[in-house]
């Protein structure tokens, strides 16, 4: 036996997810296919809920990592809320049964169409993130009759350390108010008839694998909260977003959800507030994983192409981010050889792994590319014509399919010749 | 009058497609909307094909570019043909009316159902990438007891000095069979039962400016051509792949495709070849653009941004290739300022526009991303839960839906709770 991930790991030869054998997957559903574990769900879940016991809190599940709603369904039944970027969102929270009043929503581009969906289903709170975007909010909670529970995102202007694109706690990005000009806005909030500041939320970015941003951002939120109750403002909720990272490769170590609670829950327990987290990927990152057919091997000067049926349009982290994907085969192959993963769509950007030490493959050989639960279905696309994968939950040594793969039909749906 | 692109331009202070104004149609369908110019494309189609009028000649549009069967249709009434690279966008020509002798079937990565599906609808040409491809095609079609007429995809070996994503005939890419290798390639094709070599193809890459590569890439496979024919090969179509390039700026000049023929035909002539070309974005890229409303306007020391309704989610070259797509105001404004166009992604790289000059807009105010036609609803997903855009299709003084914008039932489709 040799584990990768809890729930994934070879047995002989042979690659398991919790009790099944993911070739008996391939065989059965076809490939490209997304597959998550139940198990896995919840071991990370729990990994991460249960670090936080200490105080009152909700763990918010981060919807836009994995949005498919029988894993929504999965996490509701294990006490999850929902941190939420769109009314699409909030539709699949609802639908796969997570309590409104577990649903937060942020987003720095709430329309109004959307803040009236979040209001007359009676969300939680909206996370506000300018000036404009809370005056636009009281004008329609009044519209409604329908106050609106908000906390602001302030910026607290932390490193944290990760990828360009996915750190969002830093003074020049689009999200969040400035620190020093937050406390204004509250004053602004507490003046208005149809918003009630109930919490205060910041958001430091994605995937962050050093805590110690997160005790920086907390200690001077923390004060912020201390200024507003001065002034009256009842603030119950402190909203910690910012995700805690995974690891990309089955030997490497995470930080632990304790770790990234000792720097918190000190403030909070202080604050005597009710905590609200917001963890996506590192729930859902290593719950799931994609499996893909081996097409074509192409051996050219130097250079070995193992061509898949997974594409960018299917799993884009790689295309996009340059993101590291451990990639194994289904059953384990003797000699290693040298070689670039590539899907079959033209660009040459479609690669899935590249340089990559492999054991040696066949056509119709099967891999697995690993933590590809999160921001892996969420982020596919119909590029190149091509349907979407389908999603497959494993419970022991079942399993069922939680979306169907999608059909020629369903790609022109909507389309009209005029 | 001031024209930015061929039938787009401002009538006064307001920016029409012919003769639509824009802002007309953000209201009656909302935003984000990807808009088409019929007589746009037919002006793209014409100055792309009849600059090959000296040969007989297919132009086969790269349905990857912009696959709405609306629009596949127009072009099939000009007389285009398809270049397609996976069975979706098969389905999508055919069920266009384009004819299936004219579609070429191209790709690193065809699956076996998808050669039967093409064979079964007996289409023009498979373009083949690989000996393996080879051995699978002649199977598959022995099987279906139907010849599979081929192209082997030649890689030239030439840089076209694009983009690394989309510079596709260089001899380290994934793509086509090396030109030393070719030859014998061939000789493999012409002993199989089950494929019959009819053409030569290749592919140097997407959105190229300077046309010198094609020569340089025409002259060398000309050669191999000489030499299948010595050796009794019939080799018909001389399918020349590789897009010329479009200007991203109205103040650009991009080449002309005459320029493009000329390089390219008397090669072409002196074969007596048939003659196909693959135009995709060159026809498509400045036929449409995307409408967006501005949502909120932040100003934060020393940076603003103007926040949209359109994300990285409805157009993906930005965030993806750190693409150029000039942006103007469906009505001019006076005072100009510099400021990021971002999305409502949750997403730092949700960008649309970096520092950009624009006219001072407010909130309700609607943007149009330019030279959107290309790869803009084509490569577009449904991330953070966000509904596809519609499309629309001008004509004359008239716009009709082609494509509805998705609902949150579109969003679980297909999607079941266990």
């Amino acid at each position: 036996m040799e584990k990768l991930f809890p729930f994934i790991e070879y047995r002989g030869r042979k690659l398991f997810v919790e009790d099944v054998d993911v070739q008996a997957i391939a065989k059965r559903i076809g490939t490209p296919v997304y597959v998550y574990s139940k198990a896995a769900f919840s071991y990370w879940f729990n990994e991460f809920d249960s670090a936080f016991n200490d105080v009152e809190h909700l763990t918010a599940f981060a919807v836009k990592s994995c949005s498919n709603i029988a894993i929504l369904r999965l996490l509701a039944e294990m006490g999850a809320g929902a941190d939420t970027v769109s009314a699409g969102e909030i539709f699949r929270a609802i639908n796969a049964g997570i309590a409104p009043e577990k649903i937060v929503f942020a987003g720095v581009g709430k329309r109004k169409d959307e803040m009236e969906y979040a209001l007359s289903h009676g969300i939680l709170m909206f996370n506000v993130e300018s000036r404009q975007e809370l005056e636009t909010l009281n004008k329609v909670a009044e519209k409604l009759r329908k106050r609106a529970r908000i906390a602001i995102r302030v910026n607290p202007d932390v490193d944290p350390k990760t990828h360009p694109y996915i750190s969002t706690g830093l003074r020049t990005s689009k999200f969040g108010i400035d620190y020093d000009e937050a406390f204004d806005v509250y004053m602004k909030a507490k003046e208005m008839e149809w918003v009630e500041p109930i919490g205060i939320h910041f958001h430091i970015g994605s995937q962050i694998l050093d805590v110690s941003p997160f005790e920086e951002a907390s200690a001077k939120v923390a004060d912020l909260v201390k200024a507003l109750r001065d002034k009256g403002l009842d603030i119950e909720y402190f909203d910690a977003g910012g995700g805690l990272g995974i690891n990309y490769h089955p030997e490497e170590n995470p930080p632990s959800s304790s770790s990234l609670a000792e720097r918190i829950v000190p403030f909070v327990k202080e604050l005597d507030c009710k905590l609200i987290l917001e963890p996506g990927r590192r729930i859902s990152g290593n719950s799931g994983f994609l499996l893909t057919e081996v097409l074509y091997i192409k051996r050219k000067e130097g250079k070995i192409f193992y061509i898949v049926d997974a594409a960018m349009n299917d799993c884009m982290r790689p295309s996009l981010y340059d993101a590291y994907h451990h990639i194994v085969p289904a059953e384990k192959k003797e000699n290693i050889e040298i070689v670039d993963v590539v899907g079959p769509v033209c660009e040459t950007g479609d690669i899935l792994a590249k340089e990559r030490e492999l054991g040696k493959c066949e056509q119709g050989d099967i891999l697995a590319v690993l933590s590809a639960g999160a921001y892996g279905f969420s982020m596919s696309s119909n590029y190149n014509s091509r349907v979407r994968p389908a999603e497959i939950l494993v419970s022991g040594s079942k399993f069922e399919v939680i979306r169907e793969r999608e059909t020629f039909g369903s790609l022109i749906e909507g389309e009209k010749i005029v």
